[in-house]
């Protein structure tokens, strides 16, 4: 294997042109004769000539790549949204630079620091909790325009790609009211994420207009993850009369509950009733089939991607704030509550 | 939003010192007097200066990206391999430039020739199926190196790192065998892709070490998703007598045919055994969990991004094959055939 790239030189060298001749081929010029275009276009085959887009960029002042940063990639909901706008950006013309952060700031300020260093024309962020927008500005610079999704960032004068946190919470609850439930709990998600307090905020919105107290030990704190969920399954039944439904923070934490009531003998769909959030592959085909608020992360994924390119395309208009819609997907895991 | 980058010069000019002054301190070079180097680097901050790296890799002809190309990153197998790409990566100092193919041979040319034109040091590629070493060659050049995952290229000569498929099946046929079952079905893949040969090769050698005859209607295909293998429950059992095992050809085709199973009535790990392969996470908290071949995705991922590094340090040493090695997790989905 050669390790030296093949420069212009060497195809002028190969086919006896000069180098300019080379680049006006290389940039599809209508000044170079048919018969010389075909000659050099065979030398560049030959010799394996890779076009260095980096190289073409730095001379454009302008760059092909869009970086993602997310916070778990193995978490179904990042990878679906991922797929998504790699999928967009791709359509677009652009490669898409990935870096995770596992929720760590410190790890998120080391790949953006790294990401900026390849002046992608944009970045796309789903912040790390506790993450705050001044700090992050000073790595990125003014000079790069951020879509943040999924988490509100404080300090951040960029734009936001918000999922409808509040209004998809209360849909579930309200559906989970409408079947006869009146001890709902709002089970896992860590209080103090920006996304866990406005689905808080949704659950109790439909709470009170149905009249009924949230009592605190119906809110349940846990990782968003499906094995803390699991675990965290018998600090809903510490109290009599316990709930009879929860409303999750996301699928994962529903999908985590349900193995949990299994394991105590119970049977989410015939004897509690379980909501999720996102709609992940996973909750349609799982077992009772997930009733969930869908957010559709691929769709996202797209929106993101595209709002990005637009940002880069005009970058002196105001930021602002997209909220997509959310809806409730009806499946097995909810019923009535026992003996109604 | 200004759009113009901030340069050297208008660092230089921002503190009244020469160009060369900025870049020694930007290289972190002694020559530079402390007094000078806090000056300098409080302007770098106040004017929001980025340093280049697509810049700098020209200069010093290197590169600080890997490319890692996917089938479906929305496979979870595919989530955890890329989550451990980056993490590598990532702890070197590179980072990752993400495509995926979504199977399409047209897609992978497209995405290949894109992420070429970035100059990465190297590329990490899961094939889609059908592809060729010779046409994908033409598109990377002769400069990059690749590192070809999980599935074989037919006419490359470059790295190989293999998941040990045919022992991976083998042991988990030897599992059922050994539970007392005959009549053990190969479950889901493609025919014609290599690792659904090499696992169908390993679940008839452990057959034929037991002297038994593998018969054809045993030998079920279907897309390796959750979805097409739920479909195809229905082909394990148009023949009496039918099988009472299948080894499937990964965890989404068990969890699919699981689904399957549950729909007519059956109860996998309690009157019908199932396999699976990769263990994903979610094979040890579904219902049964899932007894599989264990392949550590995220594991696998590191690896990758371990080798190519290598391989980019040392490109002139000749191509080699890795085999992952693959384990049998035994977990609640597998169990004596009925009346035994």
């Amino acid at each position: 294997m050669n390790q030296r790239r093949v420069t212009l030189a060497d195809i002028a060298r190969g086919c006896k042109v000069s180098r300019a001749t080379v680049s006006l081929v290389l940039r599809n010029s209508p000044l170079v004769a048919a018969e010389t275009r075909k000659k050099v276009e065979a030398e560049l085959k030959r010799q394996g000539y890779v076009y260095n887009r980096a190289a073409a960029n730095l001379r454009q002042r302008t760059s092909s790549s869009v970086a993602l940063v997310v916070n778990d990639l193995s978490n179904p909901f990042f990878a679906e949204f991922a797929a998504g706008v790699d999928e967009a950006l791709g359509a677009a013309g652009f490669v898409t630079l990935l870096g995770s952060t596992g929720e760590s700031t410190e790890r998120q300020r080391k790949v953006l620091a790294s990401l900026s260093e390849h002046a992608p024309a944009g970045i796309i962020l789903s912040p790390a909790e506790h993450s705050d927008g001044n700090e992050l500005l000073k790595i990125v610079g003014t000079h790069t325009p951020v879509l943040v999704f999924n988490r509100k960032l404080p300090h951040a004068r960029w734009d936001f790609l918000a999922l409808d946190n509040r209004r998809g919470a209360r849909l579930a609850t309200e559906h989970l009211l409408q079947l006869g439930h009146r001890r709902i709990a709002f089970f896992g998600g860590h209080a103090d994420s920006s996304s866990c307090r406005e689905r808080r905020q949704g659950h109790a919105d439909a709470m009170q207009a149905a009249g009924i107290a949230v009592e605190p030990p119906w809110l349940i704190e846990s990782a968003p993850t499906r094995l803390q969920a699991a675990a965290q399954t018998s600090a809903l039944f510490v109290r009599d009369p316990a709930p009879t439904a929860a409303v999750c923070y996301n699928d994962a934490v529903a999908l985590g509950l349900m193995l949990g009531l299994h394991a105590r003998g119970r049977r989410p769909g015939h004897d509690f009733a379980v909501t999720g959030f996102d709609d992940i592959p996973e909750a349609a085909v799982c077992l009772p089939p997930l009733t969930t608020v869908a957010t559709d992360p691929r769709g996202r994924g797209r929106q993101a991607a595209e709002r990005i390119l637009q940002r880069v395309r005009l970058p002196d208009t105001t930021p602002s704030e997209l909220h997509a819609a959310a809806e409730l997907v009806v499946r097995g895991s909810t019923c009535k509550p026992p003996h109604s």
